[in-house]
């Protein structure tokens, strides 16, 4: 079958590769309707990982149940499903917690795995024909027949739920202010989450006005752009103070208005803690932080050394004497991916809004580039094989 | 009437001043019949603050109603109370939220007020005859007359909430690891409150040994020596793997172990990130981060100059990796301290073991010395005016 | 001035008493700009209370402070606010743990107080000129000035906030299903709560079609006619099974739609334990009931003398089957009045709608008839002094 | 093999049946090594259910894996467990939402599924040599290897865990003061779990003084004898007005002390809602009752036809006036096993205490008769096949 292949970086490739199989009676196969492109699959394809080439990339994915091991209880063939980003079994300690981006049976040595992802277990991804699903009756979500919806269950796999996430980590709550950092598609999420929740307040922080515009007028957000000047003060002056809760959606590839460059993305301009301490200073006294965004114990793009493993100078002084509290890492799915989905069901929720692109498989190689260069427009691509 | 003036570095004096009035009708006179030294008193003491001479130490009080003000409800003269020691006012959002300890009444431009300290308002300290109480009626808790449990009732304005503060930050739940930087007097209230709880195991590290007897001794910690080796591979080691929770009851002036020095104490072996460090990587993925021990984001002694505008090396890579959350901040000491009160009276705790010294007022020049060497065996020191 | 006086069964007048005066420091008079005749009115109107003659009814009120006591810290003339119903100190512990439905120190021998209500304080209503509101920095909640909001603002001193408080009984949660019984004020208020936070699926169930009508244009509520058939049955097969959350904003002078009558309102056809049965029925095994609808210890107009004495038939059995879980009580409005008013103010909220009448205090005595005759259209009724 | 029979009212016997097979690919089978009797299996005995001659009773079940089937991925042949008395999937809402004892899936058309137990699925029960566990990953939960705390680890599958539930339910903290109604042996488990949570006062009330003695030597419960004297005045004389918490564990076989009887167990002084009725009153207002004790839909020994019915007479006015909460179920033995074991493990905890017999197989029938009939010392009885 055709996949999306990595070749090295800033390279991907449509190639041939082997068709999955049931491995575990537990799996099951689907066809793949619709795979997305994820920022965080940026970071492997720019060379910031240690992907090695020859992964099939894919982590969100949906389809059509084909085959079906022989111990699963609640699938069959023909059902339609979308599938968590995350692989988890279901039962270990942290999947019983809800915790089941953390999964410590699935990857071994790790907590967490996923599909077509660096370091996230032995999982094929989905930018391809065709994907197995590990422990399928916990990890496959059933979704209505038919085709409604398509591109809003889509983002059921990640961007949606790891949105909301950020606001879940934040404990935001109806009435709350919120400060959202990033307005690319995890953060637009973030935002949407934060209007359907009932926040009193949206302020999104971007300097693409495309995706400011997109938050303007999908979450009802007040728009942002950090290149004008320091959000923090934008956001004061506007609010009147510090917010009750903020969110972190850009992770360390945060780029940081003080730092001057020749083009439009350049790496010398990143600050990998700029958003987080910004994100310190927009909150008030006792406010909450959620932090979906990434951020990584090693990077060898780093702008320093001691920023290559992780280590970030964080203004904890004034974070200690304002009382905040954070959260952080990657979204658990199964946490939120059935009320999201009733929500779209019954047309309280449509997110594919966000959704800028949705194109065959052929055309993956030229829209990562086009994603990578973040490209005004290219908010969100599906790939339909 | 006689109270511990500050004088400059490293010095303290007894002398007369003033004594309080009733300001507001809201306000109460007390004989105060204990009053507590604190560490963070040592932050002013040693010089490491911008407080300046003439302040009045003391923000652990205790004593007895001697004036009333018009239109205070609730007491009377005569009433036995301990204090919170932070000021609040009981109407503003903060305080409505639970938060006392970050006030917006009471301080002007700050959120967050307390007796006897530098920048947190202007209410004189309690390490004298007598002391003022602003909004009484919500900032004096009653205790039962007479003079029992005098010394575990004192330790309510602070530390013994504190400790349990630092448990609630990380959410400890029954049934859970926990690893407690620091067996000062917040780091054994901290184990201490985590045994009332019922944690499973409880870590306790520190490099003083009489320290670490109390903890094992007292809260059935398993003492854990940073001097002797690494502590997160000596827990992982005993435990088997990360633990569920941890609290950093050191704050900002860490040794690090990997510092030499000539003398047991010596600033030049502070490291104010490591104890943070150390406890993301002996927590595991999904667990939680309490942190009670005081970070400041001014320290005009810090190691580096980053470090002394509060701005630390963070582990976050791995934080995020591991999907830790953290909570921070002083003790909202009412939040805690009825419930407290009830388990000393009815003989379920009685935290009065890590009181060390029970002096005279006159006899706290003395004790500060001591208490600032980190001299063996002076865990905690109340002053008899 | 002029004040709604209770005379006896169905009658009340306007009538001159004594201006209210500042009886204690904390206390503030206002000038009543509105105050709302609340469908718990009419539980004294009726004579379904021990209420005597002489009390001057309204304890949904809002005004402008006149005068301030000695001790008031936050308010001076010319604030405008808005009191919640509750009267409550801020002080005592079940204030401090947020329950100020249920202080114990306004209202001796009993927990709770509230103004112009039988057996809840001395404490005169607001159907009147002005009002005294005791602990005022505690209880009155300032507005921004002018008169912009006013029907909105006036809805914070009870039923915006009690409706919100049925969904909060019921941790109501984004994505949740959630069906409503009564669409009467405090059920319309309810519904649109469910709407504001983010419900999946809202069922709001009545009898009255205009209520139902205004249910299904400003909550995105599904009606339920409970004359037509088994509510429990309609939704289930609308919903296809039972709803993860329900509310019951009814109470204690429940309808049954098994009971024939002769007229549209006919306390015959009570059944103070028919919609908990139903609520039951209606909410899914581990579902979560939201009760803030008014059951009381006494009634001396109940249908049957165990009913009188609070005492109802409940499908306990079938409760613990699904393994619920309820919630009781009035409101506790300080918990949410300043999100309310802060979702009002940026336009995020607008519960004005539920206001059908705006009248002078004359005008009182007939809207009181009107309103208990539950004629069409009488939906929630505003005093302007 | 052999196992433990329902021949019909009051009669169990001894008798050869089928050896378990695996059905399943995600079965395992066990070899039990301790199975309990339970107070529920009473009310099959007793012909108070709908149970048919036939059913192998026993739902508290641990032992040694025998046999594991194909798509099994964590146990192996000799693994220690114990097993939930809940049989649940791991994957329907419920499940992942921690509601194991309301499964969907494995007890068509009913939230719920247990071994051994009438209308609770096709689960045979562990009073037996063996036992088949579906679902096996999800529902063993592992234990060392050896035999050290059997009698302990064996309180796991059921009324240790129950006993925490109710206090769970009741959402007890540390401080709190809690009356339990039932010293019995999951009152015992539930005053033992207040005791481990820290509660400031427990007050355990029943009529059986052994049992009495056991719930204030083990649990430091102060004993309240409701043959005495009313027990609600009993607690608040002790106490001094309501207390906190409020934990049921006795349910609808309650027994009236304001009824007569001419024996020490009799039928016709039964009353299903005196403990609901009693707790009511016994907990203060804003606090909360936790339910663990069975109510039952049906019960064709009720003393009244309506009770028959699962409706009981509460006393919901004085609920609401006290704005009560109550949670109620089934315990959801997986939200709490992990944690309990590893208290017994650390020797933080030791329920075995509890047990008063451990009995061979051929025994059961003697034990069976003497716990129906309430002997003096007969506690909680340990079946070792």
């Amino acid at each position: 079958m055709d996949a999306v292949v990595y070749k090295g970086p800033h390279e991907v490739a449509v190639e041939e590769v082997d068709e999955p199989e049931i491995e575990h009676p537990n799996d099951v196969i689907i066809d793949i309707t619709t795979s997305c492109i994820c920022g965080s699959d940026l970071h492997m394809y720019e060379g910031r990982t240690a992907a090695e080439p020859g992964i099939v990339f894919g982590h969100e994915n949906m389809g059509i149940v084909t085959e079906v091991g022989d111990a699963v209880s609640d699938l069959e063939e023909g059902d339609r499903v979308v599938a968590p980003f995350n692989v988890a079994c279901g039962f270990c300690e942290n999947c019983e917690d809800g915790y089941t981006g953390f999964c410590t049976n699935v990857n071994p040595g790790f907590a967490g795995g996923a599909y077509g992802y660096v370091a996230m277990g032995p999982y094929t991804g989905g930018q391809a024909e065709q994907l197995r699903i590990p422990y399928a009756d916990f990890n496959a979500l059933k979704l209505p027949e038919g085709d409604e919806h398509e591109d809003a269950f889509a983002l059921l796999a990640d961007i949606f739920p790891t949105g909301w996430h950020g606001t879940e980590l934040a404990n935001l709550e109806a009435g709350d202010s919120v400060a959202i950092y990033g307005a690319g598609p995890v953060g637009l999420m973030a935002a949407y989450s934060a209007k359907i929740k009932g926040a009193a307040e949206i302020y999104s922080i971007d300097r693409v006005p495309s995706r400011l515009d997109l938050a303007e007028q999908h979450c009802d957000a007040t728009p942002i752009n950090f290149e004008e000047a320091d959000p923090v003060e934008q956001i004061k002056d506007e609010h009147g103070g510090g917010v009750d809760k903020g969110v972190d959606a850009v992770g360390y590839q945060a780029i940081d208005p003080e730092k001057e460059a020749d083009e439009a993305y350049d790496p010398a301009r990143e600050n990998p803690a700029v958003v987080l301490n910004n994100l310190i200073r927009t909150v008030k006294p006792t406010g909450e932080l959620g932090i979906p965004g990434l951020y990584v114990p090693e990077d060898p793009g780093a702008p320093d050394e001691i920023a290559a493993q992780g280590r970030l100078g964080i203004d904890f002084g004034l974070l200690f004497e304002k009382g905040q509290k954070l959260g952080t890492g990657q979204c658990n799915v199964k946490s939120y991916n059935r009320e999201l989905r009733d929500l779209i069901i019954e047309g309280r929720a449509d997110p594919s809004w966000v959704v800028s692109h949705r194109v065959s498989l052929e055309e993956a190689p030229e829209m990562y580039q086009k994603f990578d260069n973040r490209e005004e427009g290219v908010t969100k691509v599906l790939l339909e094989p």
